[in-house]
């Protein structure tokens, strides 16, 4: 019985790191590689492991293309979006619009490449499209939490009643969007600067 | 003396007929098969053309790149950016930046795709990240220019002495480019109405 629970412990371990180690390399090939030559082919041999494994744990590249956007990119995006909502009333609303905008910058600054390399082949951009759709996921999720943060705000008297939370989300997050699509082609300001400037203008009008 | 007029008048417009024949056929290949498929040798195929001749019009596949966003994209970004600092107290300052919004949307939804592609291959960006800065164009003089716009409705007391010019552009077009990025993806609102949204929501605070 114990010997058979830790068989499983064992198992369990092995399996989440293959998993692991395969989206390592999936990460690792996007960035170096472009999404367009990023096969499962050239991932299972970065990752060591045989393409019929990595299919085990990944049924279709979709899959491991969202998981690299979800668990490997640096900054706490969706984890800070994801509790914004409930944390609404403390700290200053452009305060709170500075961390979204400072996360978000670093986001799109690491996703951007992968992300946008999909635009190359155009019929790789009709799988993604459809593959997001299924998973009801997507770039514009980014969107809807900050504009539940903000409706959380405006229940609390602390957002202008008139203020349209969508819109005030695109208008951040496109400009920390455009930050990173900018950074590729000129000089930027840092991320935490950029942030900065960003909430304070845009709280002016809340 | 007339006759040789006459030649060379004739001669221009051959001269001019080719060159837009060529910048038309390098759109229809960005748009149809991405950039990176977009050689010289099937821009000119396309154009009915050598790659010579392509030559004698474009010293550099960028070059042409170039005059495809700054002459075959619909709306009027370009033209509108270049004269609205001119119109500065003209109209209300929200309905201006309506119409910048407007126009972005379709401008941003249409050079997308184009732009995007370059970052399937990273030596692709290499190249055009240099090609741009030589011409000092880019797509930054896009914020530049509604920067500029801000600026003189500042001198004129129209926007709040203490918003930020540079930060409310990127705002605004920030915003316009995640509409275009998102459209890709998931259903977005209407050009039109999009840009009413994000124009009113931002002059609010200016």
């Amino acid at each position: 019985m114990v010997s058979e629970y830790s068989l499983t412990v064992k198992r369990e371990a092995a399996v989440r790191s293959t998993r692991e180690r395969i989206v390592d390399a999936a990460a690792q090939v996007m960035r170096t590689q472009g999404l367009a030559r990023a096969t499962t082919k050239e991932i299972a041999r970065t990752a060591g492991c045989s393409e019929a494994l990595l299919y085990k744990h990944f049924r279709a590249k979709e899959d491991l293309f969202l998981a690299v956007l979800q668990e490997r990119l640096p900054g706490d995006l969706p984890r800070l979006l994801a509790t914004l909502a409930g944390e609404a009333g403390r700290n200053t609303v452009a305060g709170n619009l500075e961390r979204v905008a400072h996360a978000a910058i670093i986001f799109y600054d690491e996703s951007f490449p992968i992300a946008a390399s999909i635009f190359s082949e155009l019929r790789l951009l009709d799988g993604y499209r459809t593959a997001m759709r299924e998973r009801s996921a997507g770039p514009q999720t980014v969107n809807l939490g900050l504009a539940a943060y903000l409706r959380a705000e405006q229940a609390l008297g602390r957002v202008r009643p008139d203020a349209d939370p969508e819109a005030v989300a695109a208008l951040l997050l496109g400009a920390c969007l455009q930050h990173a699509f900018l950074s590729h082609f000129t000089e930027v300001e840092a991320a935490g600067a950029a942030a900065g400037r960003l909430a304070r203008n845009l709280a002016a009008g809340l």
